[in-house]
């Protein structure tokens, strides 16, 4: 049987990536993106040479050589809290060719405003958010939502190639932009954070008699705690929603505190 | 094969229960029992002359009736803000011999102080708290806890009878002072039902790109308010300890907030 070379699909085709910012969220994509046979190189502040050498990933301690390497995909996995310092960093000069940066921020105006602000005109952008990450994507990525928006795509075909990453695992796609991001998870995301790290705060402990209840939230507590500090004041600090998100919350609790007291006086009125 | 009448072994007997409030978590309660083959009869401020025709359960609107059926149990489970109401209104003289009384209630010390109080000396006392309700019970009660004080136990056949009933479903039997349990509820179930509470008055709602943290809190949110007010104001006014475990979640909430106000300065600063 023989099939012509144009019957190779987009999706199969392999990019070449260069991961800048080589944390934890990032090695848990590469490992998805090496087993679907693309080429990864990456940089970071920390070291990672042994890692990297480990899952064939190449690593540049040198910024200049990193980009020099001609990437289709420069994709940005540094915290929200370094990514202006880490892009204000980069000798873009180096670049060989126009090249699609694609960043993975939990938060999304930011750096869509930033990376436009700051990048060659002539570098593609799309800016992506994985609604999951290593804990709840340890048993695959089915199902799991990618928001993503093109900010400034020329080049389709490298960009659909890059999305097809998340299509192949059974990702549900969610085209929708930074700014709708944004009010949608400071209600969501940024909200399951705030009550993680608040029952974190409060030493939350499993106990001989926990309901069903209780359980999830030692879970969220724990998965939460994963997290950097980093990561979590990136979704307040780089997201203008979340700060009334923050104030809802506390409104609501004063809600629910004034009701009990309420009830309380009821009683000892009778 | 014979065996002898001595081997029928006490989880087989069958109790004669008369359970007193027969709202949503006694009706829950009663499908189990009624499997096991006990012998229901009810009574209630609302009518329920109905629904305890289609179960099998005799149901008494005159509590007089009521506590004069022979009664093996008196299972209480009304609401913990309408203990004292309903059980001072009850014409003990009636009994016709010593029972059981058993209460389920989700606060322990108070019911315990007070049916000390109220109840005849030659009645015996068991409190008990099923950690589990329809919502988490609805597959089955393996594995879920049945906390347990024997308050007043003279005749143990009756009591061991009655414990049996959760034993026999495969509950994890925890036998611990109503003391020790309400330190521990406030600092676990009391917290759910609040941030629960504080989830639905935030009106918080399923997103197209929900992390998988978030969509455990919708659920603790809806498992939360399918239990009454009553219920949840209950925990806090017949709990002395939850007073405490509001204010840390008060300050919990303010420390998680100073350390992102803290971030924002050190950002501000440089
Ligand atoms: N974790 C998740 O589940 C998840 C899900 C979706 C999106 N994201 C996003 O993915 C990105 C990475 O997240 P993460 O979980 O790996 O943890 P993170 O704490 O948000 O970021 C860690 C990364 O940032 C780099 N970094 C931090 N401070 C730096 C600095 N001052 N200079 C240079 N580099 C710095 C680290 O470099 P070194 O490792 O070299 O120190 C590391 O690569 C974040 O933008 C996050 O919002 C995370
Ligand atoms: N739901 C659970 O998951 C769960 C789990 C463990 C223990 N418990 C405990 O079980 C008990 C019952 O709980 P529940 O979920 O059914 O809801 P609840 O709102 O706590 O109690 C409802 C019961 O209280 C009765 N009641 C309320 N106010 C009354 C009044 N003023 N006078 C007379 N009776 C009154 C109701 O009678 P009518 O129905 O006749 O109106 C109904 O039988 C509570 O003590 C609760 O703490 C509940």
């Amino acid at each position: 049987m023989y099939t012509s070379s144009s019957s190779v699909s987009i999706s199969s085709s392999n990019l070449k990536i260069g991961i800048v910012g080589f944390g934890s969220f990032a090695q848990f994509l590469a490992q998805t993106m090496i087993k679907q046979g693309h080429k990864l190189t990456a940089t970071s502040r920390t070291d990672y040479t042994d890692l990297c050498h480990s899952l064939g990933v190449s690593f540049f301690r040198d910024i200049e050589a990193f980009l020099e390497a001609e990437n289709d995909v420069v994709l940005i996995c540094t915290s929200i809290m370094s990514l202006s310092e880490v892009v204000k960093s980069m000798p873009f000069h180096c670049l060989k060719r126009p090249t699609l940066f694609v960043d993975v921020l939990s938060v999304k105006e930011y750096p869509k405003t930033f990376l436009l602000q700051v990048l060659p005109e002539e570098s593609d952008v799309l800016c992506t958010h994985p609604m999951f990450g290593p804990e709840s994507g340890k048993n695959g990525w089915k199902g799991l939502t990618c928001v993503f928006e093109k900010v400034r795509i020329r080049n389709q075909s490298t960009c659909s190639s890059f999305l097809q990453i998340f299509q192949t695992e059974g990702c549900q796609m969610l085209e929708m932009s930074c700014e709708e991001h944004d009010k949608v998870a400071a209600k969501s995301q940024f909200l399951t954070h705030t009550i993680g790290r608040v029952l974190s705060e409060m030493a939350i402990e499993s106990t001989p008699m926990n309901t069903k209840g209780f359980e999830t939230l030692i879970q969220l507590k724990e998965n939460t705690m994963k997290d950097s500090f980093d990561l979590y004041s990136g979704l307040f600090l780089r997201n203008r929603f979340a700060k009334q998100e923050l104030e809802n919350l506390e409104l609501a609790l004063q809600k629910v505190k004034q009701k009990l007291l309420d009830r309380m006086n009821e009683e000892q009125d009778k």
